[in-house]
């Protein structure tokens, strides 16, 4: 039986999602993905193995990350939630789960992921919700930061945005929306794609933060991808203030409505 | 010299305001006054005594608490900032300090404290940012919530709503406004005073929850009110969720605009 299951949690206090090696570090609780898997296995009495929607890194927190597993252990949905969750530690909890059909894959059925970075840009460091917030003290011009992003609409090759470490083939993703908001202290940068490679939204909010401090032009979002180069990019925004949103599935796969594109936007073609 | 300085804090790291005895404990870390007092004494190469508007419980937050201290030091209000927020933990920072005339009291010369109690009102407890939110999972009615809160509006006898250690003389306090807002899975209860007694907030919010799970009608919160008696109110929710947001002075203070009163309400009478 495949299931999907929506997991949050807090990822400053984990090395990133993946856990080091396929084998022999089953009890490694520094990562996200071996801390789910035991609280899973615990559950199903029977080695549980996840894959996820999309992989974060060190520090880098999640709302509602997807994964699928496989399991012949006799659990309801509503038992996989409070079961597993009972079973992590508090920085980890599983929000639902879901009966999914064999060919569901939460990497591969993904149309789209969202992120969202949320930074205080003030003269001092935050202490409130500061688990969950980066830090700017220089002014920003969220105004500027939002129509320099808008140059990044659309199909591109994003290599100018990608760490040295991506593995990816190449550099090609599809944006399709990103906003930057300021609220009072707090300025947010939404952005959604179909896929993201290896820092890229936090090497797009670093090169946004240069344009919003006013140390380069509006323009130079163009350039900067146009270009292609990662060395001339901003440095790499840290990861404190990152949260992936959610992925988003077509309709069909009758998901909750935070995971499911609209109707008119599920389409194969697209 | 008198000056204000807001101060924002996690009180999930704290033991509550209050240091535990007037003299002697110094150097202790475990309360936010001992903390800061300490932070601001090493400035200052003296020893500064601060007072504030509203002293918080253990576990409960600040997002804008306000002091006032005398100080001969010659330092700017820049400095008091920057400085004092480099000698203190990362759980508390200094947002703001303003020079203030010698008859300005943070407590006394305060018109109005605003609180605000979030909780995710779902399933499973809170992974990310689980240090400034509590948990129901029983659903809520938040709208059932806001019309039994209108009840307590106004100037009453609070006697139902405070806790046995509250030390006020009396237990009459003028409630402003209380709101009660759903916003997706969390549950928000915005609340101003001119003044609280002690576990008021939290009282008023355990007794709201009562009302908002459907164990009591609408009309349990003008019972409980009219009744002055807290053996038979709610539980007193936990700190966790409770953020005291900021007092609010008189205009005439020219104090930044978050803790200021609208001109129309700063007049002395009200």
């Amino acid at each position: 039986m495949r299931y999907a299951l929506a997991v949050e949690y807090d990822g400053g206090e984990f090395r990133g999602w993946q856990r080091l090696t396929a084998s022999g570090t089953r009890d490694d609780q520094s990562s996200v993905q071996s801390t789910l898997e035991n609280a899973l296995s615990r559950l199903a009495n029977a080695q549980v193995d996840t894959i996820c929607a999309g992989r974060t890194d060190a520090g880098v927190h999640a709302q509602c990350q997807v994964v699928h597993f496989d399991s012949d252990a006799a659990r309801d949905p509503r038992s996989w939630v409070l079961g597993t969750t009972a079973n992590l530690p508090p920085a980890v909890c599983v929000r639902w789960c879901q009966p999914m059909p064999e060919d569901f894959h939460a990497r591969f059925s993904a149309r789209a992921r969202r992120y969202r970075y949320r930074l205080v840009n003030r003269m001092v460091r935050p202490a409130l919700n500061r688990q969950t917030l980066s830090w700017e003290r220089r002014p920003l011009d969220a105004d500027a930061m939002h129509r320099a992003a808008q140059a990044l609409l659309g199909e591109n090759d994003f290599n100018a945005f990608r760490s040295v470490q991506c593995q990816s083939p190449h550099g090609f993703r599809n944006l399709h929306s990103i906003r930057v908001v300021r609220e009072g202290e707090q300025v947010y940068v939404d952005v959604q794609a179909n896929a993201f490679l290896h820092h890229m939204v936090r090497n797009i909010v670093g090169s946004l933060l240069v344009i919003g401090r006013g140390d380069q032009p509006e323009s130079w979002m163009a350039e900067l991808l146009a270009g292609k180069d990662r060395t001339v990019a901003g440095p790499t925004a840290p990861p404190d203030g990152l949260v992936f949103v959610s992925p988003l599935y077509p309709a069909h796969w009758n998901l909750p409505a935070e995971v499911t594109l609209p109707e008119a936007l599920s389409s194969p073609s697209r």
